[in-house]
Order: C-alpha cells, then sequence, then structure tokens
C-alpha cells in the first residue's frame, strides 16, 4: 500500500503538477521551458463547440505552410492535405460543425503519376507504404494543430472520417481509389469557450519505459485505475461512470464507451477492405 | 509554356521565397508568424552526424512530457515510448550513431492488461486499431522533435527500425509480441554542424487541394520535375543524379533511389507477417 501510495503520488506530480512548478519558478531561469513548449503545453482538443467565425485565409496558409515542414521519408511528402473551406462539406466529411477542415490522406498519386510521365517504373502496393506513408501523413497533421494553436487557432483530429460509410469521404472529396487513403482530418476554428480543464496524460510506467520495455505489475495497474478514478487527475474523459454508478471509470470505459471492442473482430472491417482497395494491403501471388 | 512558367514561379515562392519576404517584413507586423512558427520552419533531420555529447536528462524530461501532450483517441495514448540512453543499443536498433533514442510503438498492452486486471472484456485486434494507434503514436513522435528543435536538440526520425530483421527489434528492447508495433524512432542529441541548407518542400498541387482532389496535369507534372532538378528548391536529396548523368532527379529517384519500387511486390513483406502476429490485421473466421 505505501508503496502504491508513493506511485501514484510520483505519477501525480508527473502528470502536470512538476512542470507547474518549473514554470511558476520563471520562465528566465528555467532552461527546459520556452515559446513552444508552452505552445505545446497549451494544446487541447476542441469536441465539436466551434463558432461560425471563419479562420483567415492568411493564417490558414500559415498553418498549412507550416505543415509541410514536417520530415517526410525521402522528402516524398506521401501525403495529401485537401483544404475543405465549406462548412457544410466539413460536416459529411468529418460529422463536426466546424469553418474550415484539413482532410489528411496518404496519397502515393502525385509520386506514381510523376513516375508514370517519365516512363520510369514504381509501385507503392504494400503495407510498408501504407505504414511509411501513414506516418508522414500524421507528422505534418500534428505540425498544423502545433501551428495553430501558436496562431490562437483551435483545433480537433478527428478519425470521425473513419466512421460509418468511409466511401463516402472518397465520393464527397473525388479522391482516387487507388494509392490514397484518408487518415485524419483536422478541424480549424474557434470555439465557443476555453477549454475547463487540462487534461491529464499518462508519463509513467506503462508509458514511458526506460532502457527497455516493461510490463506493469499489479500495484501498478491499481494505481493505474485509481489515477483514472480521481477527478484532479482529468484522465478521465468524463464523469458518466459516476453518474451510471460504476465503481471505476474503466467499467465505463471498457463497458460503455469501448463497447466496440468488448468482442473481438471475427469478419473483415470497412477499412481493411479500402485499405486493400487502395492497393496498401500486398497480396502474394500464389 | 508561358503558363508553366508562371506556375513553377508561383510554386517556387511558395517553396520559402513568400515566407522568407514575410519574416524580413518584421515580426512585429506579421501576425502569422511567431516562435512556435520559427520553431517549426527551422525542423531539419540530422542524417547521423550526431556527437557524443549527450542530451541533459532534464532536457530529456522536457520532450518526453511534451510528447505526451499530444492529442490521442479518448486519451487512450495507445502508444509505448522506449527512451534507450544507450549509443550501442542506439545503433543495433535503429543503425544510426546517436546518444539517445526514443522509440515510439503502437501499443495496446497497457489498456489490455487494465482491462484484463479489472476482468473486462477488451481486444485491439483490428486495423483499424492499428491504424488509430499509429496517428496517436505519431502525433507523439512529432510533438516530441518539435520541442527537441525548440530546446536546441537535433534529431532524426528514422524508420531504420523496419530495416533489415525487424525482430531484432522485438528482441533487444523486449517488446510484447502482440499489441505492440515499433513504427518510428526519434533520435536524439547535437549534430556535427548546423545543416547546410534548408531543404524544400512542395505545397502546391498534388500536395494541398483546394476543396476537393485535384489530379495534377501534365504540364504542372512538368513543373515538378523541373522543380526537382533546380537546385535552388533544395527538394532533392542529393545531386548523385547529377554525378550520374541523368537527365532528371527523378530519374535517379526512381532508379537507383528507390529502385526496390521499382518492381511490384509479389510476396508478404516482414512487415505485414510481424503486423499479422502482432493482431493488427483481422482473419475473418470461415
Amino acid at each position: 500500500m505505501t508503496s502504491d501510495r508513493r506511485s501514484f503520488v510520483r505519477q501525480g506530480a508527473l502528470l502536470g503538477g512538476g512542470l507547474g512548478l518549473l514554470r511558476a519558478a520563471g520562465a528566465g531561469a528555467d532552461t527546459t521551458r520556452n515559446a513552444t513548449l508552452d505552445t505545446i503545453h497549451e494544446l487541447h482538443s476542441t469536441h465539436g463547440n466551434f463558432t461560425e467565425r471563419p479562420v483567415p485565409e492568411d493564417v490558414l496558409q500559415a498553418i498549412l505552410q507550416a505543415s509541410v515542414r514536417a520530415a517526410s521519408a525521402s522528402n516524398m511528402q506521401s501525403y495529401s492535405i485537401v483544404a475543405v473551406r465549406d462548412p457544410a462539406l466539413v460536416q459529411k466529411v468529418c460529422t463536426y460543425a466546424a469553418p474550415r477542415m484539413l482532410l489528411y490522406c496518404v496519397d502515393y498519386n502525385r509520386t506514381q503519376a510523376t513516375a508514370d510521365h517519365l516512363g520510369l517504373p514504381y509501385h507503392a502496393d504494400s503495407v510498408v507504404d501504407f505504414v511509411t506513408g501513414a506516418v508522414n501523413t500524421t507528422l505534418a497533421a500534428q505540425t498544423a494543430v502545433i501551428a495553430a494553436r501558436a496562431l490562437g487557432v483551435d483545433s480537433l483530429l478527428t478519425n470521425g472520417i473513419h466512421r460509418g460509410d468511409m466511401e463516402r469521404v472518397w465520393k464527397l472529396l473525388e479522391l482516387p481509389e487507388t494509392g490514397c487513403f484518408p487518415l485524419i482530418a483536422v478541424v480549424l476554428g474557434y470555439a465557443t469557450e476555453p477549454p475547463r480543464e487540462r487534461k491529464g496524460r499518462l508519463s509513467g510506467p506503462g508509458v514511458i519505459h526506460d532502457g527497455k520495455y516493461h510490463r506493469l505489475t499489479r500495484e501498478e495497474l491499481d494505481a493505474l485505475v485509481r489515477q483514472h478514478d480521481d477527478p484532479g487527475t482529468h484522465l478521465a474523459l468524463n464523469d458518466a461512470w459516476r453518474q451510471e454508478w460504476r465503481k471505476h471509470y474503466f467499467e465505463w470505459f471498457f463497458g460503455t464507451w469501448q463497447a466496440r471492442a468488448a468482442k473481438p473482430t471475427t469478419s473483415e472491417t470497412q477499412m481493411l477492405r479500402l485499405l486493400k482497395r487502395a492497393g496498401f494491403v500486398e497480396t502474394p501471388r500464389t
């Protein structure tokens, strides 16, 4: 119990308290804080409460120009960013009401077209290409999110594009069937109100591993459960679990929120079918 | 020809010249630039030329604490970050010599262990879980890269962990066989010298699409080829293609650099096999 308690307190400190103290000590004296770090620590997701106020075009352009600065394998930029400025279309694509959306797609069509144009052979046709492309794409998306925050623009990273009939995304934005896969959307705008709280994050055992992978002990799992039950950590998505009279947050999380995940996947998902159609899952010739 | 030329000049301006002008006009007057945007525009990859100077532990901790601030679906943080401080191990894992490495893995083991601990059902067993996890993981990795840059630490995002026998990564860092997949490594340290140039990026047709997807025209493809042949754009990885007497950069890129991609993938890749082993590709029961 004592060691649990110590672990809990130590983890609690890592959940923001420690950094808060560093910050209070004065930015001048602290070589591990600066404006960029502050921007990162101010990141938060706006869950749908965007006003109708549009993002000025010069600000949107600055976000896009920052986004492409992310590293990409062989400087290939194996992605496409579709900038949507029509709120009605934004909602159709990602299910959120917001003035602007950047849809980030893994995309090898530009590269393929360039090779074809010059009569050179090229094939992006395996899961390796998808994974490399997905990493490149997401690096660019997160750079846009951080740039937006720095410019006072609220954002939401959403995989809402994967909900319901995914083919609608291809149809609505006229995406190529092959070599292209819509991965994540960055919804942009201005929130109706500032966030109520700074969400907690884990940065202890099970998330950051020192030197090699560490499997959580029973004591660490107990601490994890308690941390999520503690309203002060802001690790929980909401307090619905209390209203449902559940004993632990995770009972709501696994029982209600992630109910989909309660049964094993026994048939091909829509996503796998569309990844295959896009040519991103190699099918060995027999 | 005239329209090609215009398109080329316009694209050239987008490749950094435009922002350069904005910057020269004075930061005070420009509402689309600030310290964070400057950090992003200063991002560059250090390709192996790291000194032996270690990253101070407080700086490494600040990078890690920033990294976990990235958004993650349902605040699940479905990743593990293995912090490696042994340069010999860094090299074994990612093939680069550097003092520090953060290995970013898609990882559902903490979540699974929590559900098991409470006797609750949970299965992360489809490609949807892998894609959601890969996005979460990469958002955190790019946040680390930007935090590092802001703290004067040079970095390299590398998928070198996917080269050669990937199973070595599991063995060296004792990763769980299932529910875990090493995605990308952030190598950290201090470069022997500043970067010689700021790499070019495309931000025109084929990368940023207005409103809906745009397929490149022959004229745009011609412009793309010329842009990559122009040493002033710094879009090319290097000038090996000139030394090989190739007519275009892309002849070297597709013919030599991406030679692997010159033939279609006809057998299962190591990555697909390991994704299946990890449980990230659903196999319909028949």
